[in-house]
């Protein structure tokens, strides 16, 4: 299955920079946020990938309803997590894939299709980056604290959690969507801290990181949105602490 | 001029990503921040590389005492802007290159290996990345405002800056250094606002965003500390009325 997920996004990867090169459309869906045509085609070819090989498995994506609700296995899909950096023309966007069992993660996957890098976690198996183990590790000096944009923490209320972090750490730096992830699952950053975020966002994150030897909490949810931080087990005490 | 400085810094992504790939030292210099062996040996190369082609040129570099400090044309370099990122191995580190005639900046170059991606300007010929001709343009919503860390904010006493545009903008991320002024240049982000910066950091920036139909300001100098503004000529005043 993981194989099956890696050559997935090996074809997401190709579709999304082929649509980078020659220009996509933007809209805007009910709730404010954007879409792109690239975010439907991603996840149509994602799904249909998906359904072809595990017709039984369930599926959870972000721009189409549920399949196979009811399955033990439930894919979960984001085609594009950052679709305000990618817009923008920000390479920091990517896809998430993970597969969870009886809502247990099993396989997580960020790739990253400008930076060239793919995440990639099984549980009892550790994570990789293309194909290298990586961990949290210990770090040295302050460390990097990557988060949300301060808007999401403003949908959920919780903008005094910023201001305590701020207050706390000097290099707080708004890495946001799954590249933040990715550098904390990595170690390049001391933690991630992700407010207002939903299921298929966070997904991958719990065993790249916990695969990675870190730690990831669950701080807050508030209906159908997270919020969580994950990196290295002292960070994200610390983060914990002084929220 | 512009072929040469573009030949250097294939010259000096090739050295830095043999370097990331094969591991490197870091150290601690006296102001605290780090240097690795990388800076010192990129630094070095492109020295030699001037120095042999332009040997009337003056060169002002972060890690080595000037050359030629009278020359009328003085070559800026900063070898890895972006230390604290480079060493945490987060890929948004980059190569500096910038030439001025009586201060006056001709030539600016910002190369980011990790990310495959290289922003030149020089005056009156506007400014391109990775051959392709780039402005600024007029953006759509709420634009994104990129920013230094706020450890950078707090060395010049300027925090209340950075919480005035925190207030003021929903979409504001620390991609510090050479990353927050590419996007700036590209438009990618509204504005870059780096403040606490020296000369090297900011020699190639005033050049690319100009040509790239942009504005720059220096908001403030204290010493050989500047903090500065780039982007868009609405975002960058915008920007400036608010703090």
């Amino acid at each position: 299955m993981l194989e099956h997920a890696h050559e997935l996004l090996d074809r997401a990867r190709r579709l999304i920079l082929s649509r980078v090169e020659r220009g996509f459309e933007v809209q805007t869906k009910a709730d404010g946020s954007p879409v792109t045509s690239v975010d439907l085609e991603v996840e149509q070819m994602l799904r249909e990938g998906l359904e072809e090989r595990f017709p039984e498995h369930g599926i959870i994506g972000e721009e189409f309803p549920p399949h196979n609700p009811g399955a033990d296995y439930q894919w979960y899909i984001d085609p594009i997590d950052g679709t305000h950096s990618f817009c923008a023309g920000i390479p920091l966007y990517g896809t998430i894939l993970a597969l969870h069992h009886r809502g247990r993660p099993e396989l997580g996957l960020i790739d990253l299709p400008a930076l060239g890098e793919r995440y990639s976690a099984s549980k009892g198996q550790g994570a990789w980056m293309n194909g290298k183990s990586i961990q949290v590790g210990e770090g040295v000096g302050e460390p990097i604290i990557a988060t949300a944009d301060r808007a999401q923490f403003q949908r959920v209320g919780r903008e005094g959690a910023l201001d305590r972090i701020m207050l706390r750490f000097p290099h707080v730096r708004a890495y946001s969507d799954c590249f933040g992830h990715a550098m904390a699952v990595r170690g390049s950053a001391g933690a991630m801290v992700d407010f207002g975020i939903r299921a298929w966002d966070l997904a991958a994150s719990r065993v790249l990181v916990e695969e990675a030897g870190g730690r990831y909490e669950v701080v807050h949810q508030d209906g159908d949105r997270f919020c969580v931080i994950l990196g290295r087990p002292a960070v994200v005490q610390a983060v914990l602490t002084c929220i």
